[in-house]
């Protein structure tokens, strides 16, 4: 009989062996982002909190761990045609970047609704811009597209062995920079980023709580996990414009047996977050990047007794991709 | 004869000793804060550069180095009476968290027009904050007042050996975290961070190059190493608040002595500098704490054959402490 949250390899998408693979791996292309803390913000949430900066990422977020570890995964054939996803987000810029990091082509296909400083990001890195339209069959369409003329390798944002692994290198980090951490907080997605998380730091100490953040608009894991199988919604609506993907058939797994819990954010209250780690951490962080603060000091967190004991609690600020114009309307509303 | 540039002990308000001895004494109540660097930044600039974060530093800025270091120097009959200094920014913020971290009062006299974000930061930090009108004399009568009722120990934010002290061991920390470095540039104002900065970087490595940054509409320290003796100006004029002290008689001779040179920025390189700390780096800064990024950024810098051989760069982010509204209306302009 297995016991519940026991970490056994070979059964998910990724496992700490991967994730050590992927740290050798892009370990020279990542920076170590720090940890900062404050103990203004501890005494307003009454712990101790330690954030992890991937904000600082190369990219400017944690997609660029798991881009940089699948593109330096595939072979030599494999990459010379290039790499290709459609994203209109952080992790088009990582792939970019890794991309030109590896002498290849990555083509990004990106919706003509996206954010100005997420597209600005792509050019930055040198990424191929591809336009479609906003709806997922425009999207798809362009991809098969793209695919068929430069026979490019597809790759995904988040349900893909190799990005776990990649994003599961954060936990090697944080937990060799603050070993008496006893909770994670992870905003949750697409599930990549908690997948990686939760596979390194329960491998590591199997007590450790891993705890996803999840905003209200988009509530799509929390649904899933008390359905026990994926949901999907039919429209999301949150200004944590990284948080609107549903979980893949890869990381549903990971997400169901070893996150312990979901936590609901109201996006005011990641507005009130993404302030404090201005004003405070002096941290820019985009409005995905705060949920995982917003979570620590709701209610739902701080009234429920299962999480009462939670005293050390690493959170990753996952990125800081913000148009500084449309920050400034939140925190004017 | 003495080669010009040389450090020397007992010369000079503080040395590579007592700023070995702040180290020791604020260790355990700083932070050691991160050293960051941006590839994209760095190709900008066409030098490596690399960021010392004390915007992440307890109180927002660098001020609490040198505040700690002062407090906690004093004996316990002279601590108990608690402290005094006339300040509208950082070094409030910093001093009021320094006594309260000695269990002592702060008294911080602040003038009626100081910005909203540090007069909360005192009041955050637990200093009991008394108003002055903003001229010089009302602030010094009200401070003279404060100290024959309380008996209070007057503590002065930057022309004081205890306070270069506490401001050195930045380098202490940025060579440890970056040896190669050949340049480091700091924000001048009253000059107690550069003279700190200097005396143990120069002592570490006598080769270094110290640089300063200073505003144009504020450069009485460029003026008064043209004219070998301290300039005062009848008015200041720049976005960056903190830069608008003068040199005091126990920085000038080493700013005269080991600051290689003064490179003078205008305030929309300021701000531009400031933009791309955020949109960039990621971190907040105020005006002060990016100008150094301005000065290397800066024609005069690039376009000087002393400089061209500066290669790897470290810029200190003296602060990050700005009112988010007044930031984006710089922004705007």
């Amino acid at each position: 009989m297995e016991a519940k949250g026991q970490v056994t390899a070979e059964k998910y998408a990724a496992d700490i062996s991967s994730i050590r693979e992927a740290q050798l791996r892009i370990g020279p292309f990542i920076h170590r982002t720090p940890v900062v803390s404050s103990e203004t913000i501890d005494a307003i949430a009454g712990r101790k909190l330690l954030f992890k900066c991937e904000c600082f990422q190369k990219g400017g977020s944690f997609k660029f761990r798991g881009a940089c570890n699948a593109v330096f995964s595939l072979d030599d054939d494999q990459a010379a045609k290039g790499v290709v996803t459609h994203s209109s987000g952080n992790y088009a810029a990582a792939l970019s970047l890794a991309a030109k990091l590896r002498g290849i082509p990555g083509y990004i296909i990106i919706p003509k609704n996206a954010p100005k400083c997420k597209v600005e990001n792509v050019k930055r890195y040198g990424g191929r811009v591809i336009w479609s339209e906003s709806n997922l069959r425009s999207r798809e369409d362009t991809a098969t597209k793209v695919l068929q003329e430069t026979g490019a390798v597809l790759l995904h944002p988040y349900n893909d062995g190799r990005t776990i692994s990649g994003q599961g290198t954060i936990s090697l980090e944080l937990l060799e920079q603050a070993p008496q951490l006893d909770t994670i907080i992870v905003p949750i997605s697409g599930g990549g980023l908690i997948s990686g998380v939760a596979l390194a730091a329960k491998s590591i100490n199997p007590a450790i709580r891993v705890l996803a953040a999840e905003p209200m608009g988009a509530n799509d894991a929390a649904q899933s996990k008390a359905a026990g199988r994926i949901i999907t919604l039919p429209e999301t609506n949150t200004i944590a414009d990284g948080l609107r993907a549903f979980l893949g058939d890869l990381t549903w797994p990971i997400v169901r047996d070893l996150v312990d819990d979901v936590i609901i954010v109201e996006d005011k209250a990641i507005v009130e977050a993404m302030r404090l780690c201005y004003e405070i951490l002096k941290v820019v962080v985009e409005p995905s990047g705060a949920i995982g603060l917003a979570a620590v000091l709701s209610d739902d967190f701080r009234n429920n007794p299962a999480w009462k004991d939670c005293s050390n609690i690493g959170i990753v600020l996952s990125g800081g991709n913000v148009d500084l114009d449309v920050l400034w309307d939140s925190f004017r509303k």
